[in-house]
């Protein structure tokens, strides 16, 4: 199978390194066009980089040139880690040009006809695409974004109990740095200590969990009917983000069944099979004292979210810990597996039959 | 004034270590023995003692000769950092012979007729020692003890709310690695990472809060009727716990109501003269950042409590952080400050009229 | 090919731990014993061993019963990650009952007859064994070591500059904690703070250092004839040892032609071949401020010495740093490299032919 | 005793910060003006500094109106915290217009006639200062550097080794990470790492120790013929500079006199009565693992270097390590210093004379 040209946005920052690391040997998609802002354009990526991943960037990519964001580019499938002013208007801008697009920015995550997309959570939202074709007369292309790196691990825990009805949920995040991009978290605010707030998080999980685990019907994402309260804060992790959660739900599970609707937990077909998924969504951790950042974010290539510590809360019911990779489920993995759905549901123009990826 | 002597159990641990630290130039009491494990006894405690505060020991305790835990204690006050099953009998004994005993430890905690003893909060509570001394026969001696250090900034910031009806209240915590003593964490468990679980501290949370915020009358102290759900993790931060802190109120408070309850908290006479007392028992900070352990947890030499990020919670009403400096507020400063309160209060055999001391 | 049987002695030690991690898989070898301290012998290793590395145990080695340390083995080659002590008469005893022993422990390594093996450096050293089973009447059996994790990049950097006369060395080594085991070095004592002094590593760098430079003749070593001087120190890193060397080569090539000996460095056949053997020995990084720890202890999956910083010294002639990962490399990595080594050269007996070995 | 006036260049940077928290209560100075850059001026300190240190700034230094650099100054007396290139002409400019300006910046630190100044340790350079005003034509101006904050234990150490003749040095330093200032180093380059390279300040050790160290005589600096090499690295601590100094001596003195050298060490008249000077300029420590940064850098109230593990080193003689905290002895302690020395000396204009001053 030939494999399909991406370009990455933002290429040169934090989450732009980790698509190009994730996509290094992918099967199905390579890395033909970086993009950066005009400082950075016209240099080799390799020099125009400073590579903050361990070790090194792909020799392939090193060599690329990097573009401008103002360029025209070729890859039908894009990419994007911009900041949140730059992503506004371009990702339309490429879409509109007939581009798919999968963001991680912020910018048009809640934008009505953009399907805020995580495959195992809420695979079937990637319909409102016709929605957004319709509507913006769009032709081939296409704007998908993934939710904040904070509230994977949210939804992704909440998925197998929405049948008991989640209503009232209590958050508390302990973030890594890797999650402010780079140079972000100065070493003298953060070496040990604990900044308590995390800047327009709270409320991102707050909005962006009630559309992932909203219903899609007619053409449209309603959203589900919690309440959530969430505090955002920050701790000298490099990656990982681990969430404290309390939940009210309508009906009462026993732990144990609830432990079983986690480890139960598959995704629907496609999903299981694409080459970004992990081996299972969700890993429940039977030991007293994890999920831990540094030991459990790696699971399934930092693909997996971690569970553990399930047990009562005198206030609201249950409580647990939920962990994932911030920049690899939470940002550049998730926007990856977003695109393989894409793929292999015909949303790519130009991308092989789904038998024939799936097959390859 | 002639200083008294005091003698310090668990001198050799983190604790006892920061009692010696904080009574060195103490206007009052004077460390006169140190009593450790019968491994560190009759060697001189600058040998004895592997020193992890800053600096070294003050040298007149560096030359004492450590004594063992069985030995007898002239001293007339005792201060207490043993390990829990270290601390069962041997308070209770030495309160018998006559010692006033105050406690760090958990031993003894939750015995019905032993205060739980917080200045700023509960000072009325020293005179359960009557109950106690009437109950146990004892004349001269007592046992009062302070709380869990994650314990202390919680129920110091709920103290000037306790007006409003506390139903509900639901902790996280993010602790310093202190808190488990030295050696304690192991620095391949916690250096890029995050542990969720601090053993046994959830239940202190749940308990001693109820009965540092109860009431006293007839002899007995009544704890306080509200529900508590804490989480405990341990992080990579030297001195300082953070609670992450939401509570359900009976009455609607605006949230600058509360922020002046606690800018206006003042202890009752004569906390605030005594020598380890803070300026103000607490501090609110309008930084939307703060409070953070490592740039407050010094305030009122560790003996004030930071408070910040008061808001509004969804889930629960109101939510906010607050942090003690864990070892001093939150351990041998507490002891010390009930030391000298008890002082005062007459209850300690040879110690000076309270109006010498305090105008000394 | 059907695997070999291998045990491990110090099982559930941190070094115990990596050599089950990296034999994981492993195309040669299978791990059938797991050894450790009475109080963890007869329990399930899952149970037993707190597993500090990152996930958890494999589950074919989590089920194994632990073994006690006075067993009798059915494995012919055993990897010993014991503690000092218990590895003095224990290695030599299982040697003598026929086992080959690959030893990490610093306990024999000094031994005349032990060679002190790091195949890409001094695999003709293997050969020794023909004098230590003549000389102590073993047949079968072989005690072979590997260096100290600190020793190790130095070495492998010197290798190649050998020919230039090295008549001083200067080290300053930075060092992770893991080098100290679990629980190792306390949290407090590490986080925010360096230990500028590592028990027993500076006399061991400058007596091993010459011994695996040696040269092997006539059945004995006779060690390099250098001077060293070695300073120690810890920092707050996870993995990786970073030296900072200065030396003075008796020759004076120029700095281009040093690098250019690193990176034409290769080690004797069958050695690349061998299935832990990385890409290459050693790599030069180009960039000024490199290598790092963190992004550079992963080469060649922890087996591959990174070089950077090559400069003149005003003092003693030239000046670099270097690093290997600790654990893998400067460890269970390297005792791993040996057997496999020992397997080819024919002193394992019940190993398949080195060419069917090769083949894989 | 009236306070003099002082105003703060580049006050709201971490050393500027520094100066302030410093001069808080100084006995002689009162920070009267705090200047930055144009982005910050008109506004209230306390707004425009993004306070980096413990608590808060001062509240009367919190009130003032930021200045801007091109403003005219009232103080006599200013400390710069400039950067290099704000400092190159500005500095100058200042002295010329009649103020004494005690610089912390590199920019002007090695013109032959601007003293780099360590009154411990070459209190007569001082003088320099009549060489400067009479070839520049300043009357009442003046310009003193201090040296770079790594510099500063180096040379403090080596000050009563003079004697032995110092003829090479070969240094390795630890470095924190407040010595590159805020933001600085981002936590994503420093946790669980070192950064083998601080730009710059390599040949700063080399350079500025040779002069500090000089000679005085005849209107010059004649610096010391020594040969240094330095290799600098970054590690993940907050504050205080861990050196591993080796040293060849003309003369082999035993160990014991060294210690004996360093611990009989006193500056000269009148800087151990300057407000700013610890008990002593230096410690030894006998612990074999001291010192250590976070230890040892509060060591004098920052000010006092702290000096461990002295042995005789195989390759150049001896070696040892020193540690002094580097934004404080390093930095703006050390500028206070010298402008208590420069007052005293009566080298500042409306600086009452220097009886009052030492007695008041």
């Amino acid at each position: 199978m030939q494999k399909l040209d991406v370009a990455i946005l933002g290429a040169t920052g934090a989450v732009g390194q980790r698509f190009i690391q994730l996509l290094n040997d992918h099967p199905w998609f390579r890395v033909a066009e970086v993009v950066a802002s005009s400082r950075s354009a016209s240099r080799p990526y390799g020099e125009a980089a400073r590579w903050v991943l361990d070790g090194n960037p792909p020799a392939n990519v090193a060599d690329l040139t990097v573009k401008s964001l103002d360029d025209n580019f070729d890859s039908p499938l894009v990419f994007s880690a911009l900041p949140k002013e730059a992503a506004l208007r371009r990702e339309l801008e490429l879409a509109a040009a007939g581009h798919v697009v999968c963001s991680n920015a912020s910018a048009n995550r809640m934008l009505p006809d953009v399907p805020l997309l995580l495959p195992e959570v809420n695979g079937d939202h990637i319909d409102l695409i016709e929605t957004q074709r319709r509507k913006r007369g769009w032709r081939s292309g296409a704007l998908v974004a993934n939710s904040n790196c904070t509230v994977m691990p949210v939804v992704m825990a909440l998925k197998p109990l929405l049948k008991y009805g989640v209503r009232r949920l209590h958050l508390v995040s302990e973030q890594a740095v890797s999650g402010a991009g780079y140079p972000g978290v100065p070493s003298l605010d953060i070496i040990d200590n604990i900044v308590p707030f995390v800047p327009g998080d709270e409320g991102k999980m707050e909005t962006e969990s009630r559309k992932i685990l909203g219903n899609y019907a007619g053409g449209v994402i309603e959203e589900l009917d919690m309440v959530v309260s969430a505090t955002c804060t920050r701790v000298p992790v490099l990656d990982g983000h681990l969430i404290n959660i309390s939940l009210d739900l309508a009906e009462k599970p026993r732990i144990a069944d609830i432990i079983a609707d986690w480890e139960g937990f598959v995704a629907d077909e496609p999903v299981p099979n694409l080459p970004s998924a992990p081996s299972a969504p969700l890993q429940y951790l039977n030991q007293i004292d994890r999920p831990q950042p540094r030991r459990d974010r790696d699971a399934g290539a930092g693909m997996m979210t971690s569970i553990g510590r399930l047990r009562e809360c005198p206030v609201l019911g249950y409580k647990f810990a939920a962990l994932s990779h911030n920049t690899i489920r939470g940002a550049a993995g998730c926007s990856i597996l977003n695109a393989e759905l894409l793929g292999v549901k015909g949303y790519i123009e130009g991308f092989p039959a789904s038998e024939a990826a799936l097959a390859g």
